[in-house]
């Protein structure tokens, strides 16, 4: 089980890495909200596997590199705010994103995942015309 | 003069709050370097002036609310990241951009200040199609 707020987050960047979404949900709240900035927010476990899973799906290998990550309070009650290239290859292609990333936690589960990121890149990507 | 990492970053918005740009610039080092992400990066505290004096000089009034700020290290080396919303104010109308910052401190000045937001949102913001 992680000890404080920044392994929480490191735990679930790890899963969803492993591709291992249903493990990554067990770290947000049912009622967890997920709020890609430049489009939009859902609500929801069941949301956030609706969002996230066919665009993982997409791909053959992810990788989220944290540059820095800083965190306040305690798993009760905590903040992180990390800075990632999130990286995404398909075939032979890494297609990357550059993203900060907020995390409300409470009572030791993710409450608010929200990232920061421009979403004329995100769409380059998803539509392959950058890597 | 600040005391941690944390402490300067505050500092640094609350002069450009208070639109003290030469003080705000005082505060970096003279190579720092400012990359708004989905635009570009500047190179020195001369190029930072020329980037952000003629957009701030077209406000009336600047907050940059700051919802979380957790940092690392210390103001020999440090790093600070933030979420806010950059407000700006033309006579009775306010515009609001989402950013999430990370600067990074060393010797005491910041040398890199990296902001993440939607191009595009601040664009429509810049037009005044958006408020």
């Amino acid at each position: 089980m992680p000890a404080t707020p920044d392994d929480l987050v490191r735990d679930f960047i790890a899963a969803v890495e492993r591709l291992d979404l249903d493990h990554a949900l067990t770290m947000l709240s049912d009622d967890c909200r997920y709020d890609n900035v430049p489009i939009g927010e859902v609500v929801g476990t069941d949301a956030v596997r609706s969002t996230l899973g066919p665009f993982l799906n997409g791909y053959d290998e992810v990788q989220w590199v944290v540059h820095h990550q800083a965190a306040l309070g305690t798993l009760r009650e905590g903040v992180v705010l990390n800075e990632r290239i999130d990286r995404f290859r398909k075939g032979d292609e890494w297609h990357e994103l550059p993203v900060a990333g907020v995390f409300e936690v409470h009572a030791g589960l993710i409450t608010l995942w929200r990232d920061y990121f421009d979403r004329d890149t995100l769409f380059r990507l998803l539509d392959g015309s950058i890597t």
